[in-house]
């Protein structure tokens, strides 16, 4: 297994995780939240970062672009005539909505497996929307409303495709999730044979790999020269994916499905339970990795989105179209404006645009 | 109006809210969650603090019990033959269950009015239960489901006995907020004319208060004996109502009613938005008040539950009982058990039990 240990260093201050958004209410700071971030090139120097970027993390469903690259590397994505769209929902964590849930139907029925075959727990529709319309119709939530379902699919293709057998694909042991630690380990240059580890909320293994190792990855993704021919197009067919099917990745309302709509193939940013949030940029070959260290993903998305305006991914009219991801309006129940939500100093006056 | 303003001081090392919560997840720390946190005396001694005691504050709903002062101090309680459970009700969050809403609405005919007149916002019910029978149906929430709507009903009795106007009562100038923001001026030991305000999630608004002084206003209400007559009073019989009839001030499974069911009259306490624990301690004459930096619930929780323990309100045959309020298991959706929520060594090491 190819897994050289690389070594991504800053010389920033790491003592600490600074505070980065804000939290307004009236006229003063309500809450804030601190981060770890880092922008980091294929070749690991680092562009941009915030904290102690060396920090092990857990990436949580961030990664999920990543986890896709068997899937594509395999051939088994070709194998079975996968486009766009179920790539992206591999790489997803979907909101539920009909759509969603269709797909990844149609997707399981072309390897001739159903909702059974997934192994993960069901949960109601993120899209509160198609939760309520689900509850009215007197109907409960299957495992292919699981936000992770498209994963969960693209990893019973693999297997299928590989031979391995389908039952138990999520734990550690399995043929599936070695491979994806192999990946890891290459992609984040890494060895993770003894690091922490935890189970996920789809009940695969999530390994701690640090923020900055976190963004290597991505960047190799962004910009792979130096990945083999194969992996190197199947990163490359993973990030248009997601740019392209925005929809698929998250879903209605969601912050990386309207914020991929309006930068199209310029990045490929993935949300992650717990305050994580990974980006990779092709145009200009950088990964981004964010964690929130209190793990509320509304700051991580301040973060993300401030760091694509910083780096012109986002340009000033694109803001203003975007202004309530990027800065959200907060409003109360009987819907009057009670505050916002945006960058602290430590983060707007050392990247502004 | 008898506003002193009291100081309250303490030595330790105020530039930061330490880390008094962890969240683990399998055999590593995942996130964090920084606090400040204060345990006073009625005389505005400091028993015990974490952080920057003297920042200030929004309240939130963990001021209800203060704000329930006037409807007991002036009679109006009295007046409407109100009983332990709607002054609950007036201190409470609650989930939005049946039986809350059908006590708000009977409360309101009592006043001769009904949920029209409460100017705070409609939600589905926090209970997830009580949502999901709504909507299943065909139920829409109505402003009695508002988690608010006992405090807003307190309020209008309030109006309704000393004749003021009850429409806008939730405006900053209005009579109802004028003389709530006088109980707070003399409870907490601050001038508050000038000082930082919000809008919170019901309407009315919040006020900024340092967190030593919240909890100097919990600890006057816990031991009342510089407090009018009148006023000493009220604060008995609202800390008696919430400990008596814990389920009316939260709901079913949350942390207010599980550990009130548990220590009875020695604690009566309330959570707030955007991470905030208050509580008044009776037997020991001591006020709380908790700030999460990042406005997380779970965090103010570990917290609050560590105080009671370390404060003797809960025994080590309760907290085994409270085990999972006071150290959650957190499991995924498929029940898989993932992680606990804890606290860190910065609460644990400085108040053991």
């Amino acid at each position: 297994m190819n897994s050289p240990h690389q070594h991504i260093h800053t010389d920033l201050p790491k003592d600490d995780s600074p505070i980065l958004v804000e939290v307004w209410r009236g006229n003063m700071v309500e809450s804030r939240h601190r981060a770890i971030a880092a922008v980091v090139d294929a070749d690991g120097h680092v562009v941009k970062a915030w904290g102690d970027i060396e920090k092990p993390i857990y990436g949580r469903s961030s990664i999920k672009p990543l986890l896709a690259i068997p899937l594509v590397e395999s051939g088994a994505a070709d194998k079975y005539g996968l486009g766009d769209r179920e790539i992206a929902l591999a790489c997803a964590s979907h909101s539920g909505e009909p759509g969603h849930v269709d797909a990844v139907k149609a997707w399981l029925a072309k390897i001739g497996l159903d909702a059974g075959a997934l192994e993960c727990g069901p949960h109601y529709p993120y899209y509160e929307p198609a939760a309520h319309a689900m509850l009215r119709a007197g109907e409960t939530p299957t495992r292919a409303h699981n936000n992770c379902s498209g994963k969960h699919t693209g990893f019973l293709t693999t297997a299928l495709h590989l031979g391995d057998p389908i039952a138990g694909y999520i734990r550690y042991e399995h043929n599936v999730q070695q491979r994806l630690l192999g990946i890891l380990e290459q992609m984040c240059g890494q060895n993770l044979g003894d690091v922490p580890r935890g189970i996920d909320g789809c009940g695969i293994p999530t390994i701690a790999i640090p923020v900055g190792h976190h963004a290597l990855a991505m960047a190799k993704m962004a910009d792979p020269k130096d990945l083999s021919p194969a992996r190197a197009a199947a990163s490359a067919r993973i990030l248009k994916a997601m740019s392209l099917e925005p929809w698929y990745v998250a879903g209605t309302g969601r912050f990386c499905t309207d914020v991929m709509r309006v930068t199209g193939t310029k990045a490929a940013i993935k949300t992650g339970a717990e305050g994580v949030y990974m980006g990779a940029l092709p145009e200009l070959g950088l990964g981004l990795c964010i964690k929130i260290e209190d793990g509320n993903g509304r700051g991580a998305e301040i973060v993300m989105g401030h760091l694509l305006r910083h780096f012109g991914i986002i340009d000033a009219a694109q803001a203003e179209q975007l202004q309530q991801s990027l800065q959200p309006t907060l409003r109360n129940w009987a819907g009057t404006e009670i505050g916002s939500i945006k960058p602290a100093p430590a983060l707007s006056e050392t990247a502004p645009f």
